[in-house]
Parts: C-alpha cells; sequence; structure tokens
C-alpha cells in the first residue's frame, strides 16, 4: 500500500537528485516496504536509489525484490555496485538469484566475490536443485555444549549480526556434530549460569543437505519451528533452512501442482511475466497431446457409423455420456493428487482408495443414471424426438452413464498412483489427461450398452 | 519415522502399565514426535499415555494432534484432565479446535475453563470465521519504550513462558498502543543497556484483528517474518500470529483451491478421513450441476439431428472439437484462478488479461485446426471413411477447432473475473465448469462453421 501511494515521490527526489530526501525515507521505512517502492521504479532510477542506500541496507533490500528485477539490476548497476551487494547478501537469497541466471553470467558473478563468500556460493550451488542445500543459509549460532547462557549471549552480542536468524541456537560438539536445537525461547527463559548442554532442548532430526525441499516443508509442518538445521553426510552442521523460504517452496510446489491439473506444463515465472511465446509453448505441448488422443474419438464413432446412421438419436448423447465420465474422472483424479502431494495417501493406500473411489463411483454414476433417465422421461412426455423406443433409450443412457461415471472415477483415482508408481509425477494425470482418456473408452462403453439394449429395435 | 518404529514398544509400556518407561519417552522424545506415535493409538492407550504425562507436556503434545484426534480424546478423558489440557493449551491452538466443534460442546467445554482464559477464548472466538482474530494468540511479550535491553531480558527470563514465541517483542507505549516490532535478533546484539524505544525496528503495518488471513499470508510473504503483530479497531496491540499457523493456512487454502479446480467442493479434512457419504455429497453436487448443464448439448444436438443425419461424418467429430474447446478453457481458467491467488493478477488487469489470451487462443487454435486437417488429409489419402468432400470436412473442422479453442481460452480466462467481480470466489470457476459451457456453445459454433462450408455440397 505504502508502495502504491509513495511511488512518485520517490521517483522525484530520484529525479531531482534529494538524496537527503531519500536518505529519511530508508531510515524511515521497512525493508520490505522499501523493496515494494522500488520495484516499480524504472531500473535507471533503481540503480540510482541503491547508490544512495549503506552497503547492508542495499544488500538486504535486493534481497527482498523478485528475481527478475535483481537480475535487470546486475546488468544495470556498477561493477563496483554489484561486488558490494552479492558479498553482502545472505546465502540463500543469493543461491536463489544464480540458480536462476545462464551459467556464463554466474561464473562473472562468482569472480566479483570475496574468496570467502565464493567458495559458499560454490557450495551451495553444487547441491542438487530443489535439494534442502540449495534453501539453506550457512549463517547460524553454534556454541559448544559447556557454555552458559550468559557466555552465550555474550557471544551472540558480537557475532550475532551474521546470522540469518536467532530464533534457535545450535550446540555443537567438539567435532562440529549437532547436539541440540535451542529454541531462544526457551533459552532466554532460563538462569543465565545454566549450562548449554544442560538446556532441554528438543532433539530434532535434522535436515540432510541432499533431502528433497519437499521433504523439509514437511518437516517443518510437523515440528512448527522457525528454523531447522541441515547436516552433511557425516552429520556435521552445515547451514539452516528458515521458514520463509519453506513458505515460498510451499506457494511454488503448489502453483506447479495447480498449473500440472489444469492440463499444461508448469510455468516457471508470474503469468504476466511470461512472454506470450513462452506461455503458449507450455500449454501447447499438452493440448497437442490431448487433441491427439482424442482424435481416437473420431476413429471409435467412425467404427460405429453404421449404428450411429441407423439411430441418430445414439449421437445426441454422445457429448453428455463422456463429459459425465470426464468431470467424474477429473474429481477422483484432484482428490488422489492433492492427497498425495499432503502425504496424505502414499502408494501402499492404493487399494484403500480403489475400494473407497469404486463405491463413490457406483454412487455418483447411479445418481447421474437416475437423472438422465428423468431427462428423457419427462422430455418424451412433451416431444417425439426419441421415438418410439424412448425408454430403451432411456435405459441405454443410464447404463452408460453407470459405467461411464464408474469407470472415470477408477481410472482418475488409480492413473496417479500407476505414474508415481513409475517414478513420475502423478500430477501429470491432470484434469484433461483423465477426461481425454476417459472420452475414449468411454465412448465404447456408450456403445456398447447401446447395442446390447437396442439391437432388434433401434438397432 | 519414530513413529512407525516405536508405536508397538508404547502400547507394550501401557498394556502393562509401565510408567517408569513411558516417561522416559516423552523425557526423550521431541514433542512432535510423541504426537505422531501417540496418533497411531487406539483412544483408550492415548488416555492413559496423557495421564503419565506432567501437565503442561500433556497440552503441548495435545496441541499437535489433529482436530479430530483431539475430540476423540476430550470425550474419552476424564473431566478434570480435560480442564488441565485446555486450560494450558496455547490459545491460538484452542481457537482452531473449538471452531471445529458443535456450540453445545463448545459452551460445555468453554465452562471447563478458569474465568481468565474463558474469557480468552470466547474473545477469540467471537471473532468471523477466517479473520486473523481466529488465527492469534494473545501470549506475546510486550515491553514499555523506556526499558533497557538488561530489564526486557530480566523480564523475560521471569515471564517469557507464557509466550508464544520468543522471537519478536513487541515495544508498546502507556496506552498499549504498538510502538516498535524488533526482532530477538536485533535486539541481542544491542548493548545491554541500550534503551529499548531507541532501538533501530522495522515499523511494518500490524495485522489487524478482523483482516482476512489470506491478507496474512502475503504479509508473511512480504515481509518474511516469523510473527506479526495484530491489533484491534482502536490500534492497540491484542495478539499475535505465528508463521507456522500461516504454513497451515497456505495449504488449507490451496487443497481447497486444488479441490475446486478439480470440480467439487472444497472436503473439509484429509480424504481417508471423510466418511463416504460426505464425500459423495460434496462431489455429487457439481456433478448434478455440470450434468444438467450438459443436457443441454443434448438438446443442442437434437436441434442440428437433420444435418447429422444427412452427414454422419459431423457426428465423428463432435467429441474431438468440444474436448479441444474445453482443454484449452481449462488452460486459461487455471492459469487465472492461480494468478488470482497469488495477488499476480487483480481484477484492474482484466483487459491486459484478456488481450493475452485472445493472442494465445489463436495461436493455439491455429496449432490445433493445422493437425486436424493434417489428420484428416493423411487419413484420407488411405481410406475413404470421410468420401469425396473430405477437404471441405477437414476445413470445417479446422475452422470450428479455432473457433472454439479461441473461444474456450476467452471463457476460460474471463469467467473467473466476472465471479470475482460479483463477489464470487474465482474458484468456483473449475475446469470441468468451463469445459461444460464451452462444450454447449462449442457445438453451436462447430455446426454453424459446417452449415455454412458444406451446405450444397454433403448438407
Amino acid at each position: 500500500m505504502v508502495g502504491k501511494l509513495l511511488g512518485p515521490e520517490i521517483r522525484e527526489m530520484i529525479s531531482q537528485r534529494d538524496f537527503t530526501s531519500l536518505r529519511s525515507v530508508f531510515t524511515d521505512w521497512s525493508i520490505p516496504d522499501l523493496a515494494e517502492v522500488l520495484s516499480d521504479l524504472e531500473v535507471e532510477e533503481q540503480v540510482i536509489f541503491f547508490r544512495v542506500l549503506p552497503h547492508t541496507t542495499a544488500a538486504e533490500t535486493f534481497e527482498y525484490l523478485d528475481v527478475e528485477t535483481q537480475t535487470d539490476l546486475l546488468h544495470a548497476m556498477g561493477q563496483e555496485q554489484v561486488v558490494g551487494i552479492l558479498n553482502e547478501m545472505s546465502a540463500d537469497d543469493r543461491t536463489a538469484l544464480l540458480e536462476e541466471l545462464p551459467a556464463n553470467v554466474v561464473s562473472q558473478l562468482l569472480r566479483l566475490l570475496t574468496p570467502e563468500e565464493r567458495t559458499v556460493a560454490q557450495t551451495l550451488l553444487n547441491y542438487p536443485e530443489e535439494s534442502v542445500g540449495r534453501l539453506m543459509t550457512p549463517d547460524f549460532i553454534a556454541v559448544p555444549e559447556d557454555w552458559t547462557v550468559s557466555e552465550v549471549l555474550d557471544y551472540i552480542r558480537k557475532h550475532g549480526h551474521a546470522s540469518e536468524t536467532l530464533n534457535v541456537i545450535y550446540v555443537v560438539d567438539a567435532m562440529g556434530n549437532l547436539v541440540n536445537d535451542v529454541r531462544i525461547s526457551e533459552f532466554l527463559i532460563k538462569p543465565i549460569h545454566s549450562v548449554v548442554g544442560n538446556l532441554q532442548g528438543h532433539q530434532i532430526t535434522p535436515l540432510k543437505v541432499t533431502d528433497l525441499q519437499n521433504h523439509a516443508v514437511m518437516q517443518f509442518k510437523k515440528y512448527d519451528r522457525s528454523a531447522l538445521p541441515v547436516v552433511d553426510s557425516e552429520d556435521k552442521l552445515v547451514g539452516i533452512v528458515t521458514v520463509d523460504d519453506i513458505l515460498d517452496v510451499v506457494e511454488e510446489q503448489n502453483t506447479e501442482d495447480i498449473q500440472k491439473l489444469g492440463g499444461m506444463q508448469a510455468l516457471d515465472d508470474p503469468y504476466l511475466d511470461v512472454s506470450l511465446l513462452a506461455m503458449v509453448r507450455k500449454r501447447a505441448v499438452w493440448l497437442m497431446v490431448l487433441f491427439l488422443g482424442q482424435t481416437v474419438t473420431a476413429s471409435i464413432m467412425g467404427y460405429y457409423e453404421k449404428e450411429i446412421s441407423t439411430a441418430v438419436v445414439l449421437a445426441l448423447f454422445v457429448p453428455l455420456i463422456i463429459s459425465s465420465g470426464g468431470n467424474s474422472g477429473s474429481q477422483a483424479t484432484t482428490l488422489v493428487i492433492r492427497a498425495m502431494a499432503l502425504g496424505e495417501v502414499t502408494l501402499d493406500d492404493w487399494w484403500q482408495v480403489m475400494k473407497r473411489e469404486i463405491q463413490a463411483g457406483i454412487c455418483l454414476g447411479a445418481l447421474l443414471g437416475a437423472l438422465g433417465l428423468l431427462r428423457i422421461t419427462v422430455w418424451s412426455a412433451f416431444s417425439s424426438e426419441y421415438g418410439e423406443h424412448w425408454f430403451l433409450v432411456g435405459l441405454t443412457i443410464t447404463f452408460a452413464l453407470l459405467g461411464v461415471v464408474i469407470w472415470g472415477t477408477l481410472c482418475g483415482a488409480m492413473l496417479p498412483f500407476l505414474l508415481k508408481k513409475m517414478g513420475l509425477d502423478p500430477a501429470t494425470s491432470s484434469a484433461p489427461f483423465v477426461a481425454t482418456l476417459v472420452d475414449v473408452t468411454g465412448l465404447v462403453i456408450y456403445f456398447s450398452v447401446a447395442i446390447l439394449l437396442l439391437r432388434g429395435t433401434l438397432l
């Protein structure tokens, strides 16, 4: 809110080179607010503003900008400015920026870092994408077991600036192995001469650098912590992950899942920031795959062409039948994929889910079948559109709906299990994908029922 | 993990009434781990275990259980045990439990609280559902401006136990109005004689008790904090919201959105915990609405019955045409709904989104149209299924696809705006809903193109 209001004022100060007023802005405002306003300015204005900011404030503000704005700024800033910001940035935010840049830019930027920071940055970038290593920061406070609370407080007062968070203090042994994880709240309420090693922490299973970020999300949900420790393969404490980064991971993962469920590849950037070309490409791939799948329906319809021309009334209900199968499949697949993403359902539950979905499919199919019969009965009372055999047509629709809905529900529920079992992302089993699959088989069900029930009368 | 392994052991201890070993479990284990194991036990075993736990540990462990387990436990526990736990629970978790219970149970439980806790609980429950008030806890540390760091540390050591988090210290004036919000990290690194009022905090716009929880999520994403202050209508500091609750809100909202996108009402509980009846009901409503919408397709098909019986070949492509419209609509609606949920797109952006989606629709429609023409041309080289006028049929399919995809994309993109403008939840514009809408209109587009192109030849 602040942002929208004061953008023009800042613009004014910048164009008038009124550095004194500019300085007052960054002392009065919180950094996230500052970042919000900055992101609405032109890149040249941003560069000027950043020149006025003190080193640490500049780096902190820079961290709150989105990666696109950051990239533009890096291009527009002088080398000295870039050096200042990159070296001051917190290591996890720097990784998030670097991993989005092309390799040659990354190596240029790494050369601008101090040897110390360069080692940190390279180590973090060496962890696999989507791993906890890419999320963590090595800036935490670790203290030996034999210190007292008062010694730790003194230590924090001297060295705390460098830590990403002081919400948790880590206790390590002489080898650097994690011994305890003490929340600052448990720590501050203890007498100042208590020995740290005796404090009752909660021995939390630490994250591993190679863990998937998704695992980290689950752990944060379980432990309700603002930070969790990360250890390497030798159980040495190497970093921490903070919950603000987890919040971003959660939203990103959800966005990906939702976009996949909608039947497309996940966009990597906000909707309005993606170029038209990139967006069309992400959508066209799946749309074409689905289209090619759907052309099978034309062949199936062609196979039953004789029946259709004999009883045109059958063609009238094709959209109704196949979409009912598609909709029930879409519901089932959505439920199962989400339950899997939340860890509520695992591969081992397939049998339980199958039983449930068959039951649900029977209920829903019977319901829609009854509705279909009702529709045709009522319609036939006023019109002769469905001919003298309208009741048989009605029964055909009813049984076809029952079959198609059960089948759609079952396919939708089981496909995510099959994909996961094959090591693929269950979210690929999108609603449109299931609908296409069910359309094809649904037609076969429909015409088979029709041939069975209408032979000798309409067919 | 710990849970799955040690459940049987705990069961053994309980059945043998081996309270000494049980006690060692809760001193060695972290509370979230304890809660994980407990939730796999029978309710009678849980009650016994809770009897062994000290008061505060019992309440803390209880907080980590899900609402269903909590409810079962409340029913199974003796009144004294319930009194102990409810009074010790942190206020925000208690609200989350109470808001799920029927009114008569809530009033019974409220009577068990101490007068002090009862006031707190009632106040929180009086805030509207989905409001920040329902999420917050009144247990925070607030200090006057003129205290020194050292005075605050002494105060925390005495009164910190009661606070939900010590990650942020709130500075208030004599009226109880929020003056500053100082992270513990900024606080601990200052000399101990610094006066609190002089510390540079980040003046963060506080949440209001009546704000929507969704707004709180946005603020947490913006400010990267582990807790945010909440003020009442008179700007008095009345509580704080912690990020662990926000993580739960985010996941819950995403689950709701995903389930709505899948074409059903949101389930309120995990998939496997919902009864079959409740689940069928949540799914049947939308399935029936969509079905009734789809019956319109039968009427439209009936309207074109003469054309279909003259040129049966037209019927063959009905599923292909309408599903292409549905799929492109489903992509567009998914993208827009998600962008809205993340705040990337607001109502004011409708024109920009419309321009984009028309362009995307043209590209995607042209692509599918070309694919369709190719399919028919290739097929006709080997088969006479589509008759002598196969090229005209091919052109009909091509133009129909172009029209249907553009129309589907546009409907899918604009419907969420329309719903939001009308004050409804944009996520109601689910993929199946858009597909049904586009199926109906898509048929009209298809047959209109056919009549236009095939009159005099096939029709």
